[in-house]
């Protein structure tokens, strides 16, 4: 299934997209939004059932709605940084031992299609295409043969990040990780049976029709079940959380010299089986 | 006013506490909680306008009963680094020029007086006394002088760490600072109009009855106004969205040599005007 949710900004309703690209409203029976509570419960399954048999009487949601995020803003966002040996040489930093983590502000999240907004000041603003995981099921202290069991879904993810406040300003990366606009996520969350191979998908973004990134999620650092695991030795992920596991090189701190987003740049992305996504970039 | 939540975890209504130290059970007005909405909305003046005319009908709540955090989980918890001279010496990092800033995971938050877990595999697990400003009203780039403005009240926070994961481990702070039990807030949100002076309150912690953090926030390297006008030039700080403004020296980081938490050990903390917690150290 692939969940998405729909309508104007904090007042998005839950829906699906069916195969053929058809977008349904089943509000009708997921009352309470793709939240912690839908991912932790049966949400998924249960949705599932109770479409196959009202499918037919759900609204159809014109293709001119506004897409939001696909879930509820989680509790975190947790994010692999330095996950394919070739953006971490561009970035000027060595191949991690261990995966390297840090937090992004969930007040950053907006829909797939949404303005990034480049924040005052911001004369560095980048762009990452990251496939993003959606824990499904509580996870403390998992091992990796039973790390798949704790996810719901797979999403697209856009870790925009500010170089200049996230390196060069004193202490820790968030500064230029949380701001606002930052973190588009969707067209859909593709529920975990959709994806076959999670560690083997293309991955590629767009600067203005320039295709700049072009990977794989085969050349991980750290796979998806080695993530999970190690992050849950740290910390409990909660149903509805969102792992970013890192991004490829062709970010515009890797260029020489380095690009940024001005006003007016078209961001687009996309990944095999999660759909693709497109940021028009404006000033604050 | 003191806002308070009690019942058992999971299952926490809103209370406030009055001066003489009596609990009363508000659920019956504020129905959704001390959330995003209450802090946003005019939460507190229209609970306050309601506890007029009808503090005498309110349900008194038990003094056994337990103390949940005193707000809903927020979006974010910005926690400022290294903020009092003193402390930055004792961590072996030089004093800031700017605010360091982190997050810390919103799952880590229990109650005041909740057990503390050490986590699996931690021999560095440490303590901070800190005082955390609770957000009223959305912050983006905001000036000082109107900072306070966007203050709904300030709580008693211990921002627990755990130095090995936090400083030895690759990467960010967030694998030391997020553990589960890592930040218990209350025993209760003293509201705005509570506090004089909010950057001179003496703030303290005790270690199996030692005091071994004794300090005032008059000592801040930058002070409230600074840090919410700082940290709204990266991010919008949400209604109910936590800053938690650093710690003084006296952590187990600094002792010669470290000390750390053992299962075992009563861990007591207090602001001025804010009330104290205490929490039990166990092992996971």
């Amino acid at each position: 299934m692939k969940l998405i949710r729909f309508g104007s900004i904090g007042e998005e309703k839950p829906g699906v997209q069916l195969d053929n690209g058809t977008r349904l409203d089943v509000s009708e029976f997921v009352s309470a939004n793709y939240n912690e509570a839908f991912f932790g419960g049966n949400g998924i399954q249960e949705l599932s059932d109770w479409l196959e048999k009202n499918e037919r009487n759900c609204p159809i949601v014109s293709d001119d709605v506004r897409l939001g995020s696909p879930l509820v803003r989680p509790s975190k966002i947790v994010c692999v940084g330095l996950n394919y040996a070739k953006h971490a040489a561009e970035s000027g930093m060595t191949i991690p031992k261990e995966p390297v983590l840090f937090f992004k502000a969930t007040s950053a999240i907006v829909g797939p299609n949404d303005d990034v907004i480049i924040p005052k000041n911001s004369e560095k603003s980048d762009w990452e295409v990251e496939l993003a995981v959606v824990i499904g099921k509580k996870a403390s202290y998992v091992e990796e043969k039973d790390a798949l069991d704790h996810v719901a879904g797979y999403v697209l993810h856009n870790d925009y990040s500010e170089r200049a406040f996230q390196i060069e300003k004193e202490g820790q990366w968030c500064k230029g990780k949380g701001c606002d606009t930052f973190a588009p996520l969707g067209p859909f969350i593709a529920t975990a049976d959709e994806i076959k191979d999670p560690n083997n998908l293309n991955l590629w973004l767009k600067l203005n029709g320039e295709k700049i990134q072009d990977s794989n999620t085969s050349d991980f650092i750290f796979n998806i079940q080695e993530v999970i695991s190690y992050i849950s030795q740290f910390m409990t992920l909660l149903p509805g959380d969102i792992i970013s596991t890192g991004t490829p090189s062709g970010v515009g701190l890797g260029f020489n010299p380095p690009k940024y987003l001005k006003a007016g740049d078209v961001v687009e992305l996309g990944i095999e089986g999660l759909g693709s996504s497109k940021q028009l970039a404006k000033a604050y």
